[in-house]
């Protein structure tokens, strides 16, 4: 597994672009299992995702919720389905460029799709796969004029190491379990740590909820009730936040480091500017190959509409399956042979499995 | 969990029809999953299949092979995918209908079908699932002249109990497992025990080879190498069969029960007399509903065709998945709203689950 393009969503300098077969767009459970079928047809695939981590919707909004109706499991959490999933493509050693939203995908002349990331990656491939579902999942953004002009480092939206709060002014600004741990987090190493919400009240479990208690009185998280209004940056540089109590008075707030978790949520994005045929943003594919209205790219999932449709994700697993036979007869010119993992010296090969 | 109609293959007694709203005829991983998804729209099914167990292919071709293209499951063998299916559809209390095969489907005058089994069970139903896979598995019967004209109780194939063995002259004619089991079995309580297959080589576990050496060198079983070419019989009653050694020797042998392991192997049967339209032999389904080109009869699995259609176990349960959305609507004459297992307290009550 190559994480190499896994880098923040600001890309310093130009990669060189990636040769593939195939690109997936989107690793949650559709994107992983196409992986898999991609590979039983012997065809190499590479993943990307605007999340850090695999998984998708399963891990952003399933994550510890049951799901009954995975066929063959009667019941298993959102994270869970996709170790399984995770374990099952292990033998297809599947590239992940995560952390990365897809920008512009556009006609190459020899008929392939070049593919260019908000990390500044390149893809050249011959098959695309959108199984961005919902869409990419991207924190909310804080709302307040001159965010912009922040260079890199002082802002952070949903990070998952707290390394940059060591000796610093930290704000960390949200209500959920994420605030309450990274202020948690950043109380041991911070000079100081600001835990701010709209209202004296957090979303965490209750032992986060008395550790967050615990540091209240000790004194090592200041808890704000309030919102940011605006920041002080000069040159780029984050000086401080000016922020709003609950009685409406203004003030303002010296931080080095302002750390945001005001939810991530899905964004269907650039996908609807690709000149792919849509019907009420969602792409339309024939059921038959889950082929989209431009050639090599396929899309399965809940982002594709066709007659029946339903937004279930063994009906995911299904259409994957569909767009890797097409796109094997697509890559190769021919009708793949349908072989059987149970049997097949080929696929035994693939899987890395003897008999 | 009612098996009260599964009765052996001959009738005594009509019994009454059962009423329902969806009759499932086949019991493979489609069936099970049929039965799931129409339970999760408030439909209750009925499962017939001609094996005297469920499971389908899974038990009789791939019981202890692996399958590595279930999603979400990298592994597991036929029997297991069976036994995981079997627990998820527990809370739908499924009706099963074993070890016969359907006979007849006809239109009935106020829209439902009736459906007949070789085991005399008529079924009023208001939808019918195929999902006969590659037929019903049935036995090899032994074609030798009279064979029909025997009554029951003395010609068994695959039996399953072998109570029948007791006290009596009993041949068991076969080499599998099967064969070789019930052998070891009947010497226990019969008052003589062969064993005939073509030739002196058995194939079962090491175990059991073992076992049928040693009863063979004590005397309770003996093995005889050849091949039953006639029966004798009178007033349906058998007394001996006639039998040929590798030599080309005839003889007869006075037997009372005789135990058929020749194995089963799949016959699509009268499936292709129910006049629903075929394409060499499968039936034409429309991929959005699933529906044959009968009203309210359905199928899905290795038994349909549409484009692009393969014969995998997880396009079966995408299939079962739209079959039942379609069902629900033909039954109660709106369009289902998708709901998921995650959230819906609906679904929750079904699956008896509590959040």
């Amino acid at each position: 597994m190559s994480l190499s393009n896994a880098t923040p969503n600001v890309s310093s300098s130009p990669q060189p672009a990636v040769e593939t077969d195939a690109l997936i767009i989107g690793a949650g459970p559709a994107g992983l299992f196409q992986a898999f079928q991609l590979g039983l047809q012997g065809i190499h695939a590479h993943l990307i995702d605007a999340l850090p981590h695999v998984g998708g919707q399963c891990s952003q909004l399933y994550a510890h919720k049951p799901i009954y109706d995975v066929p063959g499991i009667p019941v298993c959490t959102g994270l869970e389905l996709v170790q399984l999933l995770e374990k099952q493509i292990e033998p297809m050693n599947v590239p992940r460029h995560l952390g990365q939203q897809v920008q512009t995908l556009q006609a190459m002349e020899d008929g392939r799709w070049q593919v260019s990331s908000s990390a500044g990656a390149v893809f050249h491939a011959r098959t695309v796969f959108v199984a961005a579902g919902v869409g990419a999942f991207v924190p909310k953004a804080l709302k307040v004029a001159g965010v912009e002009l922040l260079t890199a480092g002082q802002l952070h939206y949903h990070p998952l190491q707290l390394d940059m709060a060591a000796g610093h002014n930290v704000l960390v600004y949200g209500g959920d379990e994420e605030a309450v741990n990274a202020a948690i987090s950043c109380a041991a190493t911070a000079a100081k740590t600001q835990l701010m919400h709209r209202r004296d009240s957090f979303n965490a479990e209750p032992a986060q909820l008395a550790q967050l208690q615990q540091l209240r009185e000790s004194g090592a998280i200041e808890v704000l009730i309030g919102q940011i209004t605006d920041i002080q940056q000069e040159s780029g540089q984050l000086n401080a936040v000016q922020w709003m109590d609950g009685e409406g008075n203004e003030q303002p707030l010296a931080i080095k480091q302002l750390l945001i978790f005001q939810g991530i949520s899905p964004k269907l994005g650039p996908v609807t500017d690709w000149g792919l045929a849509l019907e009420r943003k969602q792409l339309l594919v024939d059921p038959a190959t889950l082929a989209t209205s431009a050639q090599g790219i396929y899309a399965i999932g809940d982002i594709v509409s066709y007659p029946g449709k339903k937004r279930l994700i063994l009906c995911a697993f299904h259409e994957a399956t569909m767009a890797a036979f097409a796109a094997a007869e697509y890559l190769q010119g021919s009708k793949p042979l349908l072989e059987y993992t149970t049997t097949s010296a080929r696929l035994h090969a693939i899987l890395g499995v003897a008999h």
